[in-house]
């Protein structure tokens, strides 16, 4: 499948589907609506996949991975050198997106789209590197229109091969030291809002290196002036290999009728532009949580999504997204496994 | 123990305890309180426990069953005669909680503390029957204060029984058709908030119907003045069986230094009478969840707790309990099981 052909095959979710999940969850033992956001969910789930009695899904967090040109203008508390260290670390299950995937019971996948590390061959990484990085994008769009597309192109064919394997389930994790900067800068074109409405502290930056980081921002939409219609060179002027690759695994997702957990801060920035790409894909994305970085809740709003959780969460990785898997396995439960009033013989309301 | 011999031997959780663990945390490969709230809860369950290396605890949820007398004024939605059907579904499993419950891989115990039903011999049912049901505090006290007492006391033997199993985290869960409105009475008292502002629409009352319960629960206020310095007392008039068990199994759970998971409203208004009993019992909750019920923000606030999620439940039973349990157990694994910057070879910030 090419990206073309994911956005073409996009369709709406399933209305009908999500009447039925609701009338179902309205038979259960409880009063109607009371589980709040757990319905919603379930029959939101349900008008995605067309799967009136789902199972529990089969779910991968996919941790994409690429440099950024732009930390060279110091704009992230920790070196570049981070990036590949923690593909690394993530390799080993020694980050937080492997401790909590565990406990959700998902898989993780680390793809490396752009990492500025050769890392010859290492058993369990998903070799896809475009470029070892973005170059700085305060000089010279951060990459071609062609690397655009190719990095659009990975996350549709990963979510194409995915969905043939029978995972269920994508959730978006993301690694890149220097990436909330290029986050910042979509979602400031992408909602049309100033860069300092939308940037914010990153890995914990002081005041004096967050207004740098916003200046930096600035700068460099005055140079490349993107164009919010046209998503693909928004990303090439000041995105990132991973966050194509991720707004590709959205659209790949949503073309194979898979939800999609968006993490935080970075995969709304890629959801922004897969929405620009193919507006339906939003139907297929939940909003794992509202992340710390400021620029979040403005994206989500443009979106159209409300966060399940709100925990004070800025570190990315798809560690928002395995938390949020829980509770779309919690509510999958409650819709397939409860009794109906009838079935427990439990009286039904009076008024 | 008794209920005073659990009140008194509550202590503060412990500070230095709280300190290692956030200093643990705070060397493991993330930026330093990345997972914010997530980090924050790992800290204090340390703090409660003094366990600095945490295995994950084995849980119940205590569901807490009992009706009201108040329920004959038509302050619910549902008859009371779902009390004790919902006991049996509880039994048989098909209600919301066991299916959270088991999701969250925690025990379920029903406890008849005074459901208006006979069951005799019921396999699983934990009979603690103190009367059935309360009587109708529109007109005289609910229940005698030995009777609240007697209440309490099932709470903090049940807890005490618990910890000495082994368990390690205890949920509230309750049911009770008319238990909102015993709640909200309570809320009142003891935030000195007028009725209005802390009743809600329990189970799904219309608007008409909510005008008459707000309209009880002053009346009956207004015939009991009850005193927010005598906790006891404020149960015994306007309280409820199931109530004044979850304040105990609060007490007894915070005397044996066990996190306790409130649900929602009722066992806001139940951790408020224990608060007012030992104030250091505050310091083993934890609040799983903000009710859609308008009176529990004020009760959270009074006791100081702010809620893990907020998903819109209005079914109480555990449900929220069960959710926060995911979380908690996953941010132990985050204080165990990551690995720290020196173990990954991982470069710390540089700024």
């Amino acid at each position: 499948m090419t990206l073309q052909e994911a956005i073409n095959s996009i369709v709406p979710a399933d209305q009908e589907c999500q009447r039925r999940a609701e009338a179902r969850l309205d038979r259960l033992t409880k009063p109607v609506r009371s589980l709040g956001r757990l319905e919603e969910l379930a029959a939101r789930y349900v008008a995605m996949t067309r799967d009136e009695a789902p199972k529990l899904p089969r779910a991968s967090i996919f941790i994409m991975v690429a440099d950024h040109g732009v930390a060279s203008e110091g704009v992230s508390a920790y070196p570049s050198a981070v990036t590949a260290q923690m593909v690394l670390n993530f390799l080993r299950g020694g980050a937080a997106v492997n401790v909590l995937a565990g406990h959700a019971g998902a898989e993780v996948r680390v793809v490396d789209v752009g990492v500025a590390h050769d890392f010859g061959t290492v058993p369990g990484l998903i070799a896809r590197k475009l470029a070892p990085g973005t170059r700085n994008f305060l000089v010279e769009p951060a990459m071609s229109r062609t690397q655009a597309e190719a990095a659009l192109t990975v996350g549709v064919e990963l979510a194409e091969s995915a969905a043939r394997e029978g995972l269920a389930v994508i959730g978006t994790g993301d690694m890149g030291i220097g990436n909330t900067t290029a986050s910042a800068a979509i979602t400031a074109v992408m909602t049309a809002l100033p860069a300092a409405r939308v940037t914010g502290r990153g890995t914990g930056l002081d005041e004096q290196a967050l207004t740098k980081k916003i200046a930096v921002i600035e700068r460099a939409l005055a140079l490349h002036h993107p164009d919010p219609t046209d998503p693909i060179g928004v990303l090439a002027a000041v995105g990132g290999f991973e966050i194509a690759g991720l707004a590709g695994l959205i659209l790949g997702a949503a073309a194979h009728r898979m939800p999609v957990l968006l993490d935080g801060f970075i995969a709304g920035a890629a959801a922004l532009i897969a929405a620009q790409l193919q507006p339906h894909s939003k139907e297929y994305m939940i909003a794992s949580h509202l992340s710390v970085e400021r620029g979040h809740l403005p994206a989500l709003d443009r979106l159209g999504l409300k966060p399940l959780l709100n925990l004070d969460l800025r570190l990315g990785e798809g560690t928002g997204a395995c938390l949020a898997l829980s509770l779309l396995q919690a509510s999958l439960k409650i819709l397939t496994s409860m009794a109906t009033f009838q079935e427990a013989g439990v009286s039904e309301r009076d008024r």
